[in-house]
């Protein structure tokens, strides 16, 4: 008999669970039947990548596209455009649904939500349908992106962009790279995700390369012209005129779909589903709309990534599938770069900074060392810096963060490997690593760090 | 009483051993002298940067010194330039050397040998005096490298390089960069320490940048002219025109001088310390005049490399002051390049490649894998090939290869880490890596060549 798994959502994780699923039962010999849910038109794209489209970089809306709708039903998926799910009859194993048609009812065995994020918009930022106001846009859907092109399309135009992390940066440079001016304005510093010193570094560089950076400035409201158009952004008492706003203040779960089922879930609304991905019985999550766990703390944590949602996908799917894989949890890895000609700043950082390990009670030293990317006298040698966190005592390693020149920020990964397999901070000093002088110094830097590290444990 | 330390050689093993041994007798309280004897007039240089020196993309001689004589001087060290160790008494304490001011003697209560190694060159390269013939160099010391930047001022030359690896790949693009013609013959293959496929990648890109690969060619002989200058090199029934020979055929440990003692070594002569670079009491020994233990097989093996010497030189000095570091091993890790132009490979490896896995008796599995340093449609996008063998049955990570363009061989940290935390094939595939779109795939290339091959084992 065949089963069928319903999946909401047809981005990463929905499109991963379900192919994973076909995949795993078919190994087993089993029967079973997937059907996707998509709201939007598109499948399986890029949203990191929105901002190098915006930028000119990426030529295509369709470069960012890694499987097209079509591609995904040869490979024996039933997805369904324009397919809104409006609720989910856990009981009876259904779930409604609005499509062209009109409202529908498809039963499922297995329900895999993943309905991902929304980016927050505060209500001064909508209008009275609820809508994103004039001039004021996201960077989430490849939809936004294409409002970004149009919006973007004539002369220079003052630019603001709220929120000072990830999409914040990398829409600075893409707007930069366009010939916009740019004003950043961020709650806090830049990069707050990163310990206080990173956050200087980093915003250096974007003023180098031409970004007015406003730091402690929460955008508050926004001020327009009689004919409705934007003139500015406020935050408290600053006024920053604007033609156009990003707003890149952070996204939430998108869980409003099973806000009446007694699941799992954080305060948000974040879902919190078993390492296979299952809430209970018949009933999944991966990807944006889900918590994960850190694997240093063991705490649930709200980190809406790409590659999060790629691999809980996959694990979701291969339970469905009678598979035996698990979401291992995650470290908090994460990279960007700031780009504006000769202004260039790699950043990148893996698990605990110095104030979360404070924060979980642990006795820590942390030792910033700078370095160079290669060979001191090599001409591609770039300067950088990391931080690394260790624990006291048992000379755990718990965390770095880096911010460089070219080469720097991919560092990280060996840091994130070492934390991964719970080395301790001398283990990091004395591996064997990569050296030649166009590529590291004789101690590679990152051994050099811990080094410096251990000895000071 | 202050005891004294005497070290034989001034390079990276010696000088870290000396620094490192008055360092930690200093922690210790302990008084301590350190005298270094060194047959040159060079301290820490970078022999690895020699290539780029050549090539012109280091300025300078001095660039080269990562600490010159006068600094070592300020920092403690009794340095003795242009003295030649010429015998060890060890019984009476006491090392032989020939010095400005003829023959003396000096007596040491711990002595370290960091004498280094000694490029191969065969008879036939060799003149009555057992000095190098005319227009044959090695790459080895920085009066190796003025005599390659004097050799090749004139006009365009024709050269031929001996040897297909490190250094000879490096000498290729040095000399190809100041507008000589370069022929690189090698006896089996370019870059044979990598397995067969991956040799294949790097010689097609070598021979776009221009050089002439002549493979299965092992240099035999040379022929001169009348007026005894070198007119062509000989490989068997091969005759290559050259003006000028690059011996790169590897190096031989240089122990001779404790050639009389019975002393731990292999059939070669590399010296065997134990982990903290004891030979015997009052003996040590660190850096290419040694061999060391491979961290996966146990095994002895000769791996002259700068980043060993510095470790074993720190892991001896500290010993010898009281301290209790220990070197750890190696993984076989290196990393180097080649750039022409547009023509440009990064290659490196790190663990047990798939023929040495076998030799070792284990049951592997080798999966390639290709892909790219950043997301595909990312313009800096370039590709890459990935090799991981990892043992059947107990999915334990042996060791990986990769060749691609830039930014793909320093991935092989990742790989190193994972393999020096005794890591599975699957850790490292859902390691959480770094993933933003100008550095990585949503799966991070690393992990995805991992996941493909924990899905085989």
């Amino acid at each position: 008999m065949t089963r069928r798994l319903v999946v909401v959502g047809g981005d990463a994780a929905g499109m991963s669970a379900a192919h994973q699923a076909l995949r795993a039962s078919r190994q087993r010999g089993r029967s079973l039947e997937a059907v996707v849910l998509e709201t939007t038109h598109d499948t399986s794209y890029s949203a990191c990548g929105i901002p190098y489209w915006i930028s000119g970089e990426v030529a295509t809306r369709e470069a960012l596209v890694a499987r097209t709708p079509e591609e995904h039903r040869r490979l024996g998926i039933d997805l369904r455009l324009g397919a809104r799910a409006t609720h989910v009859d856990h009981d009876a194993g259904e779930v409604h649904w609005i499509g062209p048609e009109g409202e529908q009812r498809l039963g499922y065995d297995e329900l895999v939500l993943a309905t991902g994020a929304r980016p927050f918009a505060p209500a001064w930022a909508r209008d009275e349908s609820g809508c994103l106001a004039p001039g004021i846009q996201v960077v989430k859907t490849l939809d936004d992106g294409a409002w970004w092109l149009d919006a973007l399309a004539g002369p220079s135009r003052q630019v603001v962009v709220a929120g000072g992390s990830y999409i914040g940066l990398e829409m600075a440079e893409a707007l930069l790279a366009r010939g916009h001016r740019v004003t950043l304005l961020t709650r806090s510093r830049v990069m707050s995700s990163l310990d206080e010193p990173m956050s200087a570094r980093i915003e250096e560089v974007l003023t180098r390369g031409g970004v007015e950076v406003l730091t402690g400035a929460a955008v508050s409201g926004v001020e327009r012209g009689a004919d409705g158009a934007l003139e500015a952004v406020l935050a408290g008492e600053l006024r920053v005129e604007a033609d156009l706003l990003v707003l890149a203040l952070g996204v939430a779960p998108a869980t409003d779909l099973v806000a009446d089922l007694d699941l799992p879930r954080s305060a948000r609304g974040a879902l919190r589903p078993d390492p296979q991905g299952r809430l209970r019985d018949g009933l999944w999550a991966a990807g944006d709309c889900c918590e994960v766990r850190h694997r240093l703390t063991g705490e649930w944590i709200y980190l809406p990534l790409g590659t999060h949602a790629n691999k809980m996908g996959r694990v979701t799917g291969d339970a469905i599938g009678g598979g035996e894989l698990a979401f291992p949890g995650v470290l908090g890895t994460a990279i960007t770069r700031f780009a504006a000609g000769p202004a260039y700043v790699e950043v990148a950082r893996t698990g605990l900074g110095l104030a979360e390990a404070r924060r979980a009670g642990l006795d820590v030293l942390e030792v910033t060392t700078e370095g160079t990317t290669a060979s001191g006298y090599h001409p591609e040698a770039q300067p950088l810096a990391l931080s690394m966190v260790g624990e006291r005592g048992s000379g755990r390693l718990l965390g770095a963060e880096v911010v460089g020149g070219r080469g720097a920020a991919k560092r990280i990964d060996t840091v994130a490997m070492a934390l991964w397999q719970g080395a301790r901070v001398a283990d990091l000093a004395w591996a064997d690593l990569a050296y030649a002088p166009p590529f590291a110094t004789a101690w590679e830097f990152v051994s050099l760090a811990a080094r410096r590290l251990a000895e000071r444990l």
